[in-house]
């Protein structure tokens, strides 16, 4: 399939790599152009504009937040009202989802974001929520498959997979929130934080999540990130506009977003997300 | 192993039968005293006091809260100073499992609470969570085989057991929280309830206490209850003294409290404690 | 001196009234503008556009929003960059004052947003919380006496101004959430809550606002609104905006959202702020 | 009237002061006897226990908690039983009030706990909060005048006045915490703290609980403490037991509850309970 992919960071170099290897004919396009050169060798198009990746069948896009979405989509040579069905990968607010439905071209649009960090992405391994006009789903179908390793359909109306990634990195900060509580209550009672989390994990809470976040917070390893704080804060503002938008209260939210402010506030700008946990251990007067 | 079992409600009573089933000498005994006739079918002794439940070389016990455990030992012809190693498997406080340590026995005192619903108490599939004097951990681990499908050592001090079994059930009504407040959102934004669900459990949340929490949510199943709201706010009230006692800071505890609270204020004292969910929903204007 | 107004809402327009009595040479423009004819017969000139209002030594705004006061600012016609000194009365964001700060033209910018309600800015008896450059704030000194009982000069920076305001929104509404919990709790126990209140006030909270907003709660008065619950979530908004740009978590905040959220949810968009305390009740089984 | 008074640390010393300077015939006693000795100077008799103090038509006690008080009235010749009219002073928990009313002796039982410092003790100017049968607070009612400024009936039921005194102490901890949010937000903002206040306390929230208060947070004025943090901490302990038994959800609470509890984990637990406010400015950053 021709088919155009903006947005070269790690996640998206990865996926566009693992849509060249299924044999598609790609055309990138990245702001800072230099990204593109390793596709290239691959066998990529480097498009000089946005509007350029767009002409195919499909352009996908992923990129780091509603802002440089808007600007691939709504500023100069963007895609919006392109040929191509656009289907966006990126983690973006509901409104930005409902307004680039709206204002897209003839091809359509299909929100999916996506479940997974880099080397999940690496290995076409992602997990992948779409909602969109189930034609358009049945088109980009194909695609989405090449980059990763199953597709939720979660409704017609794009926003709802918009909905579901947000709910989603929501339920990963309140599993952090859970265990930094009970790690916190844990030591200071005289429990090691590992074994709490290995009974933890061996018993009814044996899912990825908490094993690996739960290794991150039993560590203290907030550093180097492997998705910022500032980047989950951003995150959470989105839950929290929609929250606002559905009036529908959160009180969960409300202390994970506190707790990310508080770990930036104390720890800097550079930290993991994870350090959220941070703030309630130094709550409790640890360390 | 002469062995006493003293409480048989539908937990304990499970669990009695699985200690007879592999070869012990059981004895039991029970405030209502009916409840030990099937058990005295399949062979048990019935005792007459619960002190005489406790002359073997181990006396387990399985009650209802504090005051029934304070009853059974510190009350007329309790157990407490009596010869048997007394394991508890009940989800008691921090402070009652110090006082239990403090005025035990010659056998001396070991904390096993139990991580399972009665139907893994019946396949004898429970996890054990046991902390005492490794001792006496080595002495009972046979019974603790019996009942459960693993043991989980924890520490030398009983009280670390129990506060262990404590965070577990904390973070069992964290989960219920997270998931109600992203179903509520997602409902509200046009997302079924049941997909949100089904993509979570398919990806990050692939853990029981998700699939099982969630499809209660899912259906607004809250009677009859498996586990009570007002049973519930008891054992988050015991972790709420823990949390004092040791001065930490537990916010999502808080909220997990109020919401119990809640349900049962509008719902009644009969509902299961994943209603605190259903206190989401109402805040939210939904049913 | 040569003045203008913009805004001839209910406030707005006993603002502009009172300088007019003041003996001030007012010009006034409203986007409605059937809303500027009692003022005109009073003695106004009416403008035919934003900018035609700010010809003279000072423009002053009142208008609703942020959205409101960018389309009379930064739209057709629009005010930034024009002769006069803006004075700005509205209840806008921190980030907002940046922007007319920087934008400002050769008169400069000051924030000066007022506390309270309808009555008090008809009997001129505001209270003006203002910031910006010292000689500016000279210059406009006449004109705020001539609307408010007292002005505070609280910095040198415009925002300053806003997040004073903005702070005084939010222990409001704090308030209102202590009084609600207080009384919940007092009425499920047996005590009447006038009783609870009248204590209060006779003693340690001897203070206007326990007194007004106390009331409105004892009696369930939530309509007409004074000042709407969407209103107040919208302003809360702010709040969290700075917060969350600042880096500071505000817990106590989060309820107040969250219990705004309910209050719309369950009781519709046109009920007072106040209500937020109905969801306190409602999340107890009451009414 | 012949009255005994029980409880003589610096609260107690002053009423019971108050009580010989109206003239009555007191009778004293305090568990360390040489607090007496002061009060026997202006003519007080010293009682050899509780019960002795308790002969005469009323017996009133003033002690620092739970425990104290049940010492008093259930211990060894205790107070609950004998003929005086028992009036409880103390900040006690809704349901000891119920069991000193329940095993009050012929004379009644009487909740009449106070507002006030210990300046305004000795001042005879605090405010008293009572409840009990008309008939007895009559009776009372002179002994009541002789300490405070003003009397409140608040019920026929003891714990009635328990309730309000306890809703009273969480409303200063919440406009505390009001406070404390706010000036965060402000300072990080560049607006003084001292300034925020002034602005509040001169509008509309001109009460002394916010001068008082403001003033210690503007100074991080937390040592030495008028009321340490782990009393307060105590105190919004039994507001959560009678939230918990009335099934009323208090967020508020909750946050004002961990905020104690990190003030005292951080700062010790000699602190006054405005530290709290400390624990909302350590959390974002300051210090």
């Amino acid at each position: 399939m021709k088919v155009g992919f903006i947005g070269l960071g790690r996640m998206g170099a990865a996926m566009a790599a693992n849509l060249i290897a299924a044999g598609h004919d790609v055309t990138v396009w990245n702001r800072s152009p230099h990204k593109a050169a390793p596709l290239a060798e691959r066998g990529a198009t480097i498009a000089a504009t946005p509007a350029d990746a767009a002409q195919g069948s499909v352009v996908m896009t992923m990129l780091a937040d509603d802002r440089a979405l808007e600007a691939v989509a709504f500023g100069p040579d963007g895609i919006a009202g392109a040929p191509a069905l656009h289907v966006s990968h990126s983690t973006i607010g509901v409104a930005l989802a409902e307004r680039l439905a709206a204002e897209a071209g003839p091809g359509g649009f299909v929100s999916a974001p996506v479940f997974g960090r880099p080397a999940a992405a690496e290995a076409a391994q992602l997990f992948v929520v779409a909602a969109g006009d189930p034609a358009a789903l049945d088109r980009c179908a194909p695609l989405l498959d090449a980059i990763g390793q199953r597709t939720f359909r979660v409704g017609d109306a794009p926003p709802a997979a918009n909905l579901v990634k947000l709910s989603g990195n929501f339920m990963i900060m309140a599993a952090v929130e859970a265990m930094a509580e009970a790690m916190t209550l844990a030591e200071k009672g005289g429990v090691d934080r590992r074994t709490l989390l290995d009974v933890m994990t061996g018993t009814l809470f044996d899912a990825p999540i908490y094993r690996t976040y739960g290794a991150f917070l039993v560590e203290d390893r907030f550093r180097p990130a492997g998705f910022t704080a500032p980047l989950g804060l951003k995150d959470m503002g989105l839950v929290d506009a929609a929250a606002t938008a559905a009036r529908v209260p959160m009180p969960l939210l409300g202390i994970v977003r506190d707790h990310l402010r508080a770990a930036i506030a104390i720890e800097g700008e550079d930290v993991d997300w994870v350090a959220a946990g941070l703030a309630v251990r130094r709550a409790a007067g640890l360390d």
